[in-house]
């Protein structure tokens, strides 16, 4: 079986070309000059003449099916994977959960359970520690080794469920340092955070803008210093620091790149386009819509224009979703009266590419950059590289073919993942995805969906192509 | 009973000038023109000609009789003081005690207990709070409102003991915003350092360079960005931070500073010079000698060179001792075979205001800023001021006479610390204290000593006034 | 003769003390504790009480008929000195011009002559260079030497009249290395300013805001930058940057501060208080009352605040006038239709000491700091100390009693400099100058005057005692 | 006529794939899985088993047949392309030059003719404008919109021969942000350092390494700084710092990028392995062979150091030569008793491309940094590509064949420079030149050459498409 893209525009990492791209079986097998490839045959051509030809999205921060609080964020990976199919994503890497007191096998056997034939498109794990412990640390030689897992997820925030003290963190990167694996950080001081979460109760403020007020940027960039100083004394640990939402936070990450240091940051759309003010703070509970960690940053200041400069400079390497919907509806409900007990969570996983590609539109960023930010970066971050995040022989024949001229309206009505609402709600963006290919196999096109539950495989990743 | 210090050079923060000072009972009366003061009597005349007169010396940092793991500091408040007087300090403030566990008021009764009727020199007390909860809150309130005491260090460091976390640290200084104390902060991130020293030591590094190496710049940085970052949470509380030893950390109170916060910083003279290579270092275990905390820095780097650099922009306030002696024998000997047993401390009450003049002759710093760094800034920091610090009327007949052509060599022969060894054995030093006195009592003349155990008073502090 | 001030309150560089200040003939020669005080006999009594007594101001920077595109400043140094006294000012420093081809020494001459015999206040000079060659720099050394003249203010701006080029520059910093000068700088980009310049008028921009548009402050944080790197070169020679209007400036000269440079900077009342949109921007031709170099700032930005900060970190040393005044009427108004040809400048003389009082009353500056900025530190950085600017025995009789609980309305219609509108009109600030003393003479009391043309003396200066 | 490059590992700018690349006449045609590529049938076949495919190296920073001084660089377009091809370079772009008073199309002309049917290997110009005036200003629109001219290089230094002022430079600059052109700086203050020259000859210092200490790295980085703030009063203006050579300069590039600006800089060979001391400072005269601006800095300060982590973090974008040879005899020994009239340039066209390769031997540079500094980010900075600098369809057919096994001693005995001495003299570097193929043509194969002088053509360059 044999696929031809032919007369689109090929955008890398280093700019545009017109080519035609031959996918045999599940693998691009060639790159070839339009002229020249008159003569090739293919089983089915698709013509992308005029539309962008991009890499399958990459994106490296979803949690589908997430406990939280009694509930559990409410897309499946069978729902999630199928609406970031729509999105011409077609790799996620979710957290596997290893809660405080947890074995760390048994929270990745758990998460292989909930998606094994259960995908739509490709995926791999991140490991969420939960528990540093002496076990824990053997866990990690032994997912990089065994599992394909080469990335850990720590906490500075939610002790007793997630949090790591400082020694668990130096313990962890210094593991990492000898085996090779990223440590990525939720980096806010939640110690210090949750002082003034309980005051902010204490006082009455239960409003879900006393969410983002709880934490202060100046708690983000704490962290963010603090993680980037203990992978210092972890003889420069690589590390990853996620949903980065503040200017402040992304000063710290310039400096340490400035320095030539392997610390990298991923932003998130919600962090490039909606407010502290205007959405977190909207009248009344709506505003419980909008509840996640970071939280939404104020309109008052810089961080939004800062945050597209960064993805411009690269001190910004990617962006994800952070994909954890809860329902308006009896999930982010359980917060009323207590902004504390709102799950957490923005659903996005179906967006991304298009908000992302919106920044080209506005002028924030070249079209080489979106591609890198949503593909190759989170690609070659974590391991993933040359199988996914490029168009070249080898690699698996996950293609978008992208309409520039196309237009996307973000609504609950009309998006695929199971959510009740959108945090992008009447959003209206310029291009649109046009073809998703995964593997070789057209799984959407013209807006009409072809692929199947089980079509994606697990991945096992590599070690970080991305270090210094 | 009058005094009158005649003909001297009078030191203040703004520069020199030849004066007389006149001395009435226990306070300055007035400041006079020398010709003008021609007709002036008093009943005794100090000819300063050629002299500096400088005001009595404030060592804003002590532990007499601290105990630690077992044994405690050498020196009493008796000997101790008397020891400051000789080196040209007329008050010390020494660090009340509550631990982990007690009460704050026991920690301050007991330390009045000790101090009551020994003092050589004025005292007043700083607070360590090493436990703070609800009672300690309302104990912060009750010791700035009754107790003359306002000020209050925490640690980042030494869990179980003095150890503070980070939501602790904000509660105690949001208390402070409110009620107008400073927060003193020992800056170092314990709970990372404590995995570095169990590591060492099972790698069986036990010797005392090892509390050097353990505890590298990047964690007293890292403290000291988290101390700043929380004191901004806590709405600027003003914030102090002891002994700071590291360039890197003195880069994060210079840009807090230059932001226009009211945070502060002192060094102390063994970081000034004396390193881990050359000190701590020495061979076998005679480096335990200078095992203090934070630790002796490399002379591979610039620390020294940026400390004094630091000391001539006002980023570094002033020059305390951190003076906690422990005998060679006996007491540091505790860590022979564990160097993370070794007692803390180093003594150096009685050479502050020596090693600190020479920074003057070496042209490290101005006459001023000797003045300022040693005597008037502490006053002015922690609620002495105008009563101490300072040579106008109205404040204590506290003064010093400072030969500029005198040398002083420091030795533990020759020294009035209770200590069986000197940190700076064999240094000499140009400069040398003629005349100390005390509340208009001369003290220390001429090397010999007049003053009396029980002269010294507690002094209750008023609230900072050097806050901006 | 001698004069004693009672009862006030003495406001030093480090606090406050309520004490006697005695004066015999022009010279301060006690201090006094009030109840010591009380049989000290004097000729003439002020009562202080409840009020302020500080050093007489000194004003760093004025230009009192000062030669400009064919007029001159409007005040003469018998108008300008009798209004400065009118404000607390007892000092003045203005500068003595050598226009690019003249000889160093006529141009002192001819100030000589413009100030002798008609000064109010006492007076020195710095001497501006607009040609440096081999003569001019042989001047340097002799101006130090014989004239007490001891700072050299150079320009990066206005070619042909006072512009240096950069190598200028360097070897005039290179002598005044040498013979222990200070170099003021001018520190705009005057040579892209120019380009700047003459594309607005071809554009057509005439108003007297495009005075300000085509002074960016990117032109004025280059030069400053500028002159700092070719201070480094001339083996950090001393370096003081005029009037510093700009944020971005700021932070190059607390940079150089926090790497221990000899590098300071003074800002003006106007830059704290006034506006590029406000009053430049004034309709139609009314702007030009503000047209000064550097200009006013955009309000949109942080200027303002930021110079606050800086006054409070020490960053800026020193608040003087520029005070420059032309009448709008026949002056200013030679530039409708061409803001170039508006003569440059403001006065202000007269309400310094008043305008940064205000700073103290809305919490930006302290006390202490008021007294540095206004008196204590033009005094230290421009070799006048201890002479003035510190209320010490030995220091000249210049003090000013000042009235916290009065107020101060500015208008051109109750001001005494000779100028038909003022830059502050309508201005209201709480303190009020109550009685002004010079060299121990009542000069200004309850707004009557009781000074004399000529009173005022000619100042040699020595060397800065501010350099570290 | 074919040519399949088979079975080596083509280097990307993301990563590396063993790839077969086929060309057909002058241009790639296709890239292929090896594996389907089984069946391709090529005229010719080069086996890369086990060697990097990388794209031809683009030197954008060559002076062949420069005059200086009476003499000129000892290279022509033929030996200098001629030797660039060994090297693995198979594009150059050269410097035009326009004299202060010259007319820029003329001075295009002369280059033209020097050029033109004389290289090996392809070619496109950079024009030097020495003055700018209203001509100048017309013909750089008239050279980007006609002649493929694209950026244009300014001096702020040697004045009367290349040298603009801040105005000249502001005015291209604007028309460079008109026209899209990049406008290139050589950034160091010639005025001041014109001064330290002449000083330095004065005082009798004659020697070749007094030319690196008459040019303070203070005086790069201050120019560095004004270019910077000069682009962004243009509005932005496209930057691009070439030869930067010291840590302090690379700091001010850093800044701007990380605020998001369009500011880019290069390093030289020179930079990253030659030093003040061990090769400027060669005894006697011999130093001379290392007079190159700016000049080789410190071995005891971090240059070389933080240059490689700048290349590593893309702050420092390029690495080009600066090539410009001249003979030690009768061209460098012009300045014998005379640094300042020694001829200004290093010889390195023919090594660049294995220089940089060492640093990934180092462990300094990934192995796709390498390729992006040597060829594609050249490509892409100066408007070739897709057609240079990449290896995908469409592009020409320019690759290198690299031998990671190989070694590649450097001796002027071996070079094909023509040039009588080797900065690089006696060095051996791993990796190694196997074959080299320019559009098409294979011209080194094996150490042997196989191109013909006229194969090299003029490439007209479009626009930057580097701009964030
Ligand atoms: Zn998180
Ligand atoms: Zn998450
Ligand atoms: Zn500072
Ligand atoms: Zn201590
Ligand atoms: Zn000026
Ligand atoms: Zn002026
Ligand atoms: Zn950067
Ligand atoms: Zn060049």
């Amino acid at each position: 079986m044999s696929l031809l893209v032919k007369g689109g525009t090929v955008v890398g990492p280093t700019g545009t070309q017109v080519a035609d791209v031959l996918v045999e079986g599940e693998r691009i097998v060639a790159l070839l000059d339009p002229q020249y490839a008159g003569p090739v045959q293919a089983d089915e051509v698709i013509d992308a003449t005029g539309k962008y030809v991009v890499p399958g999205g990459i994106d490296a921060h979803t949690h589908m099916e997430l406990p939280f609080g009694g509930t559990a964020a409410s897309d499946t990976f069978d729902t999630g994977t199928r609406a970031a199919a729509f999105g011409g994503t077609t790799t996620i890497i979710d957290f596997a959960v290893q809660r405080t007191g947890e074995v760390v096998q048994d929270g990745l056997a758990a998460w292989h359970a909930k998606a094994e034939g259960n995908c739509h498109v490709d995926y791999a794990f991140h490991m969420i520690l939960g528990g540093v412990d002496a076990d824990a640390l053997k866990a990690m030689d032994q997912l990089v080794a065994d599992e394909g897992i080469t990335s850990f997820k720590l906490f500075m925030a939610y002790p007793g469920v997630f949090y790591s003290d400082d020694g668990q963190i130096l313990r962890a990167m210094q593991t990492a340092r000898e085996n090779g694996a990223m440590i990525m950080m939720h980096a806010e001081n939640g110690i210090a955070i949750d002082v003034l979460v309980q005051q902010a109760l204490a006082r009455g403020e239960t409003d879900p803008i006393h969410h983002g007020l709880t934490r202060p940027t100046a708690l983000e960039a704490e962290a963010t210093n603090r993680a980037i100083a203990l992978a210092e004394v972890a003889q420069d640990c690589p590390l990853y620091i996620v949903h980065l939402s503040a200017s402040q936070a992304l000063e710290h990450v310039a400096a340490a790149r400035d320095d030539g240091r392997n610390v990298f940051a991923e932003t998130c759309p919600q962090y490039l386009y909606l407010t502290l003010e205007d959405q977190l703070g909207a009248p009344g509970f709506e505003g419980a819509k909008w509840v996640c960690s970071t939280p939404l940053r104020s309109k008052h200041e810089s961080h939004a224009r800062d945050l597209w400069k960064g993805l411009r400079s690269n001190d910004l390497a990617i962006v994800s979703t952070d994909h954890c919907p809860f329902c308006f509806k009896d999930q982010k409900e359980l917060g009323r009266g207590d902004f504390s007990k709102i799950p957490n969570g923005i659903g996005g996983v179906e967006h991304r590419v298009d908000l992302v590609y919106q920044g080209v539109v506005d002028g924030q960023l070249s079209l080489e950059r979106w591609v890198e930010t949503i593909a190759t970066t989170p690609a070659r971050m974590f391991g993933l590289y040359p199988r996914k995040g490029v168009i070249q022989p080898g690699a698996d024949g996950d293609l978008v073919v992208y309409n520039p001229n196309g237009t996307t309206r973000i609504s609950a009505e009309t998006h695929h993942m199971n959510l009740d609402h959108s945090a992008y709600e009447g959003f209206e963006v310029k291009g649109r995805v046009d073809t998703v290919i995964s593997r070789g196999t057209v799984i959407v096109a013209d807006g009409n969906y072809h692929g199947r539950k089980g079509h994606g495989r697990y991945l096992r990743r590599g070690l970080s192509s991305y270090l210094v």
